[in-house]
């Protein structure tokens, strides 16, 4: 096991009904929110209008911000963090998924820098404070709510860049499984793949003997492959949509990867997929993801595939490790299509045209991945995902 | 899943060589600090001076309490707050285990109260504020580096009680596994039975669908069940020593048990065994965790202890339930006696004399544990285990 340093600020509350806990932790900070948000579906499903009325009643004034992109763009920054100066404005709440709290993280950051917002997705330590940060999230996907992560694109240069700072972590997120009921099918089994893949790409890692860590990425595995299909034919199911809520956040949260860490693979490269292609992010990863497994499949590597088969998938010890590997890849492939996920790329519309450039970006830092990649291997594992 | 409320502000700085933080993190908030520890381990290990000479580099004035018994006593919370209030001490170090850390966390609020630290004790609730707590452990059992309890002693009414408050998480705590390398064998044994019974306290809940946190609990357990023994035959090896002390912040940090909890059962009991005759904790909870599974096994709760054999025991799924929770039972058994921890009360010089005070005290709350039990119950319990 690594050192580490393990911190975890963000307060949560759990369940239904908590969002009435929302407007005191504000009020705490300041005495206005700006309210950043993507599209109508928080208009539909009500939630907008419960949080004006709670904001309301405790008498927070309400900026918005709406319109953010699936992927956010640096431009709803730099909106933001204007709108943040010209009202002086104390505090920013994200409604959403990832998208929106990754929008607002940046803006929290961007509000309180004198220079352009870009800066800081390109240097995170350039961001010396930034405004405190509230969540509620309706999707249980990124697990952006208890992290200190954001990933921002630029569409001038086809960049989508994840950034890291400590001043990201929410003060306080609401997570009510309820407000999952509504989200579309494709997109409750992309969250349950984005999940995934962040157990994945800590419990792929050359670090030796994290074995509580591994263990408890299982358990979050575990999580995802029992109640992911339960909310993708049940979505109003509240053991199901809770179960993949907490998993989201834990995979995320330090619980898995502290003492354990190493540089993200599939994240990586997906993030090139959406970055050209501004397509959904966990639906690139879970396509991905078995690829990324068949390609570093070897000797050195399957030590970790035969953990993983038979504590996740129960795949009997005593068969060859090679054996048990396949299977587990082929029961992961198997799993996501089982979600209806697309699996190969050309099914989300990417073709050769802008491969040699993914796998150029992709592939920067990959060679402290658990299994080192370099752009040539990476160019190659996108061919193989076509 | 139950609704909750998540938080664990604690910073942890794990690993070898960590301590260099500390003099820092105290630095931040005083000038000063009472040192809390129990007998010379600290001072044969050289971990006393190392301490002793970071604070002097960083000009931060040591006071001293020491002898903290290993049932820490209220006397000496008294102490310890008289102290703090003669010499305007502003932090509390604890450097040990379970008792040097909850005797550090209830004088911590006494220094800031007016009247006698038992009323604390008696009604939490009374802790308006406290000093800032510091911890350095060296031995992985209670996990009271990362949580908001402390457990209090009173010779004069052989009370032992549990008390809760937020302001008794650390600031920050040292996790250098290297400290335990030291632990005598019993010890050892004693903390990882310490650390099985906080993951069992929650895994064995009425809650229905707190399905990632068992699959964590789990994770916990199958660490001890792999660690102990290594940590018990080699204590220096590091790997045994520093998934064991993980796994003991994790058992107790919230991961498990928010949205799971429920009544503990054992340690309650068990508080009443150390309270009338000043045994280690956690060869109480050793040799009570059996009988007590033993005692509640019934149609109700069978289906708790096959997830538990299966998942934990890898016993096969496809035994009788009744069978799968009995080879469990055997198994849990088993393993406190291959590390050489007694199985009966009369091995730890317990008998019939107090079993009725004890079960008295002992069964207050029950009717909301996993399985209520009553006195008469506890009584029954208790003979059983004699």
């Amino acid at each position: 096991m690594n050192n580490f340093y393990f911190q975890l600020p963000t307060e949560v509350y759990f369940g239904k009904g908590q969002i009435t806990n929302l407007p005191g932790a504000i009020k705490q900070y300041s005495d206005n929110v700006l309210l950043v948000y993507g599209g109508g579906s928080i208009k539909r499903t009500g939630l907008y209008d419960t949080i004006k009325n709670l904001c309301a009643e405790k008498e927070i004034e309400v900026f918005e911000l709406s319109g953010v992109e699936p992927n956010p763009r640096i431009d709803t920054v730099r909106k933001g963090a204007q709108l943040c100066k010209q009202h002086n404005i104390g505090a920013v709440l994200a409604v959403g998924g990832g998208s929106a709290i990754d929008c607002a993280k940046v803006v929290a950051a961007a509000a309180k820098y004198d220079n352009d917002a870009w800066d800081l997705v390109l240097n995170p330590s350039l961001i010396k404070e930034a405004l405190p940060i509230f969540t509620v999230i309706t999707i249980a996907a990124t697990g952006s709510e208890m992290d200190r992560g954001a990933v921002i694109s630029n569409d001038e240069t086809n960049d989508k860049l994840a950034m890291f700072s400590a001043l990201f972590y929410p003060k306080v997120s609401i997570l009510d499984p309820e407000y999952t009921y509504s989200v579309p099918k494709n997109q409750t089994a992309a969250g349950v793949a984005d999940i995934m893949s962040h157990a994945f790409e800590k419990y792929f890692t050359r670090v030796r003997g994290a074995y509580l860590q591994d263990r408890i990425a299982e358990a979050i595995l575990k999580t995802c492959i029992h109640y992911g299909p339960i909310a993708y034919h049940e979505p109003e199911n509240y053991e199901a949509r809770a179960n993949l809520m907490w998993a989201a956040s834990q995979a995320i949260d330090g619980v898995t990867w502290r003492g354990n860490d190493v540089q993200s693979t599939a994240h990586p490269i997906e993030h090139q997929l959406s970055a050209y292609y501004d397509i959904t992010h966990g639906v690139g990863l879970a396509i991905l993801t078995p690829v990324w497994m068949e390609y570093i499949l070897n000797e050195e590597t399957v030590h970790k595939f035969v953990d993983y088969g038979v504590n996740v998938w129960h795949i009997s010890p005593e068969k060859d490790p090679f054996d048990i590997a396949k299977e587990a890849i082929a029961k992961t492939k198997a799993f996501f299509a089982s979600l209806d996920i697309p699996s190969t790329l050309r099914e989300v519309g990417i073709d050769e045209e802008h491969l040699e450039i993914m796998a150029k970006k992709g592939s920067k830092n990959l060679e402290n991945a658990f299994y080192p990649l370099e752009e040539k291997d990476v160019l190659q594992l996108l061919k193989n995902a076509l």
